[in-house]
């Protein structure tokens, strides 16, 4: 069989020699690359612990640290933009650790031939984000490539947070008996974005759900006893259950009942075959909670705009440890697995 | 006049209306398009400071924070590659401050078709420079874009650091009087990388100087009084010299003889028509020091690998605030002033 037609057939990942799309996925082949390549050259207790965001303890302090590259195409969408997403991605990955959100930084790598307005745009709505957030953006730096060796518009943020004494959280210390609690609906960044990329029109308009939630995290701090926290972005609520599961080695069985996904997304994804526990989100928390303070979190939750729609939507269990289960509305199970690659690439 | 005409002619900077290669040349494009565009829509007293780093506050820590993306081409070039610039880069302007590295982030982009080898090395040439300048990295991001939407890899790495009780170094703490010292040969790095990326072979090979400087900084600090230290990485000598001038609202007067250049460098840059003294660095820096600690701080530097060709260059006066002049070998006085774009884009 010629060479050209081998490569047809899926192939190993061990045998993949360039990068692919399915790299930058959140899901199977972004873990496999952590796992195989960076882990090893940078190995140390951090990364080890694969959380999106580094605790360190820093001249007596304990201070949180956390980057994200943002790649998002387009700049602009409904419900937000590329410098607006940077500010909140951040921020959030600093408040999945219990942080205080204090000081950003951003770096800027543009495209010969990216129009000064946009850009202007685009850094007016990250300063407005960092003001309503209260974090400043206190260092930076800019680099121009030439045309064609970019896609306009590049940000890494890097942030800097305080983690309060006593605050402990970590994907994996998730125990059995955890109630999941997820904050709102799912699915609407990636639709939103996947939307205005291809000019799809719904009848009714998809927003990104784009938002801060530090300030939701600083509720349910004080409201209970919480174990692991993350906001569930690229490879939706799937890959935040797989990952929390597989980092804490408990089982999760999680409701499809229970998990809200507003009617236009729902569509949205019907018709064109995805399937919105895969898809981004951009303001959204997916907490694990110790039993005895999970009515008290979500009651806390439903006070705030950014957690009225948060419901319990099932628990950590000591059976299969690291699988994730959802419990279909027809009475069935269904393992949720990472995905191999992406269903949406560029969604952030 | 027909209007394609019109713009073959230089045009006034406010009338650009998109991003050229010269707004990340670290000139004078750069500084306008932070100063009309970054700070405004940013403003604190932390970037106002115009510095590479931050100093921050941070639960009683004096903590020193900066960022840089990584965008040279090719990725790797005679004496390093992109890696081992992004760790020496970050660590260089952490220790700018006075600031011991601690930690980095590295955020990696990444073009489809990237070849999973040439990334390992990548990542084990970061993981070694990281080792040996004592830093570990703690956090990371990695995203992937379609082909043709990057070129190969541009990394960004952000750096937390301690800055030492008593140490206050800024550029705008520059005075009159202080002593210019620089630590060795300029040019190596800017010209290492454009003869890579060209093909040029000239009879000497040029190696790039990329080297971490924390050391050399504890050391000198311990020896004399420092007011400001900069890495004069792109725009070179000549534009550091500008930008502290400008910062501290001081004149500077240094001397082309005292200048240290390779000769292959010299050569290299006559044939090309280049100005060694605008040619980026990677493993220097220009310290402004009181007159009565220059003798030490020299002596100190000299006595470590990374400054055996230190010498003093010149001296900041009072006479023309913001102005640096050159005292030419022939007796003359040249102004050197910031360059409108740059002779060597993609050099870091």
């Amino acid at each position: 069989m010629p060479d050209e037609f081998a490569l047809a057939c899926p192939l190993p990942i061990a045998n993949r020699k360039t990068i692919v799309l399915g790299h930058g996925s959140g899901g199977r082949l972004t873990a496999q690359l952590l796992h195989d390549l960076f882990l090893p050259a940078f190995d140390n207790q951090f990364l080890r612990k694969l959380d999106d965001q580094a605790v360190l303890s820093v001249g007596g302090a304990r201070i949180a640290f956390t980057t994200d590259s943002f790649v998002v195409t387009p700049l602009f969408f409904p419900g937000g933009d590329i410098g607006k997403l940077a500010i909140h991605g951040t921020v959030n990955d600093l408040a999945m650790s219990g942080a205080r959100p204090l000081y950003l930084s951003a770096a800027f790598i543009m495209e010969e031939g990216l129009p000064l307005d946009e850009l202007s745009r685009i850094a007016a709505s990250m300063s407005e984000a960092a003001k309503a957030a209260g974090v400043a953006v206190v260092t930076g730096d800019t680099k121009v490539v030439n045309k064609g060796s970019a896609d306009k518009l590049f940000i890494t943020t890097t942030g800097i947070g305080l983690v309060p004494d006593g605050v402990e959280i970590s994907a994996s210390y998730a125990k059995a008996g955890d109630r999941v609690i997820l904050s709102g609906t799912i699915g609407d960044h990636g639709m939103a974005v996947f939307s205005r990329r291809e000019n799809l029109e719904f009848e009714a308009a998809i927003e990104s759900d784009t938002a801060p939630l530090h300030r939701l995290v600083e509720t349910i701090l004080a409201a209970g006893e919480i174990h692991a926290l993350r906001d569930p972005t690229r490879g939706g609520l799937a890959t935040t259950l797989c990952e929390i599961a597989g980092s804490a080695r408990v089982g999760v069985q999680v409701r499809a009942d229970r998990i809200p996904v507003r009617a236009e997304v729902k569509a949205a994804c019907e018709i064109l075959g995805m399937d919105p526990l895969f898809v981004a989100n951009e303001g959204k928390l997916v907490a694990f909670v110790a039993p005895a303070s999970a009515d008290a979190i979500l009651a806390a939750m439903r006070r705030m705009p950014e957690g009225r729609d948060a419901v319990i939507i099932g628990e950590a269990v000591e059976a299969h440890p690291g699988v994730v289960l959802l419990k279909t509305e027809i009475g069935g199970s269904r393992v949720l697995d990472l995905p191999f690659s992406e269903q949406l690439p560029r969604i952030c």
